[in-house]
């Protein structure tokens, strides 16, 4: 087995469980090797911390698989890590459609599985992981009995790592599109056009924590895209819901939902850019019970954080001045650049700027099927805070 | 109305929301008072801040309870807040049982009540708030109708206050115990004796959220008391469950609702001491599927932190031992002190230390009737985690 030595100046990151091992951070590697193959990672002192595979194409060089010197990268190993992962599953969440392998997370660096009814949508974004996809595939078919499998690999990262670009029916013959439902409500998931692996899965739980504040209520929902949030408003109960989204195409499939779950009379569909529909709500006076920002990532670099704080805090403060005194104020960000603590710091700007008094009803993360792994903060990416606004 | 202005050296925390002025904050008094009565306070330049009441017993000198120069403190000032409070409540809890009024968080100092039932207990625990006393109560009456109001004025802070300590019904006839329903289960509360108000409200949400972890599995309790989480575990489907307090009487109790909900049979009770109970089941190498520890604070106050923090070390290093591969460590401090980002780090070096990889399911703190204010951080101190052991 070829051996990488790590240098002795470097963090202790990987010794304590972080699975990547970055270029600079390798000081010799002893054998031979090509992209995909698996490797020892050795601390300075020549200590076995992990086993992984490589690829010279990324500056994550390594991926760790196992911390055990025992244990074999081989099709035990998978079908061992798949079990576990849907044992997982099977335990904290309604299995009809979630996420099956979270990879890093799941100790499978480099796969994304989802499940939306019986079919599974799967991504291998990295070369390593990529030379196993059949093997893969092979023991999904045996652990969950899916009735198709659709590769979503039409990812630009994968050609930073050596790959082509692809996407297709691999398993099955099937139209890839279903209705799942979530938490009692219909969607309907593109698993060949949506965004990712089709659907945010990841919100599922912060979804139903909106169901008793928004009861009775006027809502307004922003960045709607297809429309869940809207929609779990409706369903439980809000009196009018305003779902916004600047996308004609999220607007028009959000309708498509509104109809299939008879909420077509419950919600008003907006298709504007909501930072200038925020910004005309306010000068019109307009104020709601609760207030809904799901926005996309603003950020995806630690680059470009501070234009994003911007970004973030002009919706959160406008969101805040159109909650009626005691309201509630929903919030999320799902940009892993944007930390807990700087979100809840821009927060306090925004509510000190719009003099309001916040208090913490909830706050949650991506729902447990996308479960965070303490030694890997990359695994953390959603924030979502419940205020109510006083 | 007399004046009190503030400091200009110092943080501008009382100007950006925190209720508290300490007697080493304040630059001059400008009038007469007498302990309990309402003061403005103004920064530097002599602009309004808010308007509290003042005491020279007590090193927080003043407490704010509004922002608004026009507000003036009166009958109609505690019922807007009661009110508030309580439609708030009605909105995000059960309110069969519930915390009504968390003082500072309600923006009204000092006062603490909680409804068992149709009885409220009620604590105040401050000279000024104990002079709304008796308007508080009638308001209390009105608004939520009781049956009987149970004082609990039986706590020494009281005493630092210039307050005597006094314990007993203040409106109502009846037996100050009751049975409450939490999640479904039964649970005697001891109205006149038990810890604080009664009884524990502020897990409420959290013994919730052990529902899917705990079925079919063995369960640990640690720190069981009258055993909220042991009936929790049973009630969702655990196996077995062991529940552990090194309290006589909080076992005897614990075993009263067992038999209360028709659970004795899936519930062992021990009474040991914590620390040696764990320490003995490593060593005989017994195994959970989920190991629960929902110890008493460690410290309350911040100078015992380090040994604080070796006692919550100790007993999570323990835990994560005793959970089976796969399984499920449920660990909460209700110390103030014991910050957030302290309990994990904790928890990280328990994990690095057992060896145990760590997944985060879900991170959660008090229920939503103990709400967070963030100007005042003080009223946070519950963390609660699920942690996935692998």
């Amino acid at each position: 087995m070829t051996k990488i030595t790590l240098k002795s100046n470097i963090r202790k990151r990987v010794e304590k469980g972080h699975p990547w091992v970055y270029d600079n951070e390798i000081d010799k590697i002893e054998g031979e090797y090509s992209n995909g193959d698996i490797v020892d990672v050795l601390n300075p002192k020549g200590k076995f911390i992990g086993r992984g595979y490589i690829n010279d194409n990324s500056t994550i060089r390594v991926r760790i698989m196992t911390r055990n010197p025992k244990e074999e990268i081989n099709r035990e190993f998978f079908e061992r890590r798949i079990k576990r992962a849907w044992e997982y599953r099977k335990k904290v969440v309604d299995t009809s459609s979630c996420r099956v392998i979270y990879g890093e997370a799941d100790e499978m660096p480099g796969i994304i599985v989802d499940k939306f009814n019986d079919y599974l949508s799967i991504q291998t974004l990295t070369y390593g992981i990529d030379q196993y996809k059949d093997i893969i595939v092979d023991i999904l078919k045996e652990v969950i009995e899916p009735k198709g499998i659709f590769e979503r690999n039409d990812n630009n990262v994968r050609e930073l790592e050596g790959l082509e670009q692809s996407k297709g029916i691999i398993y099955g013959d099937f139209e890839p599109h279903t209705i799942i439902s979530e938490n009692g409500i219909k969607m309907h998931v593109d698993i060949e056009n949506g965004q990712k692996t089709g659907y945010f899965l990841d919100q599922r739980e912060n979804r139903l924590a909106i169901k008793d504040i928004v009861k009775d209520g006027e809502v307004l929902d922003c960045f709607s895209h297809t429309g869940p949030f809207a929609m779990h408003a409706a369903y439980f109960g809000a009196k009018k819901v305003t779902a916004v989204d600047i996308s004609e195409h999220a607007i028009e499939t959000a309708k498509e939902n509104a109809k299939l779950n008879g909420l077509t009379d419950k919600i008003d569909f907006v298709c504007a850019n909501v930072f200038d529909l925020l910004r005309e709500y306010q000068e019109e006076g307009k104020q709601f019970d609760v207030v809904i920002l799901d926005p996309p990532a603003f950020t995806k670099s630690a680059k470009k954080i501070k234009s994003a704080y911007k970004g973030y805090k002009e919706i959160n403060l406008r969101g805040m001045k159109l909650v009626k005194p005691g309201g509630f104020l929903v919030t999320a960000s799902c940009s892993h650049y944007m930390s807990k603590e700087l979100f809840r710091e821009m927060l306090l700007e925004s509510a000190r700027d719009a003099r309001k008094t916040i208090r913490e009803v909830e706050v949650k993360t991506q729902a447990k099927d996308h479960p965070y792994l303490w030694n890997y903060e990359e695994s953390l990416y959603l924030k979502f805070f419940i205020l109510n606004v006083l």
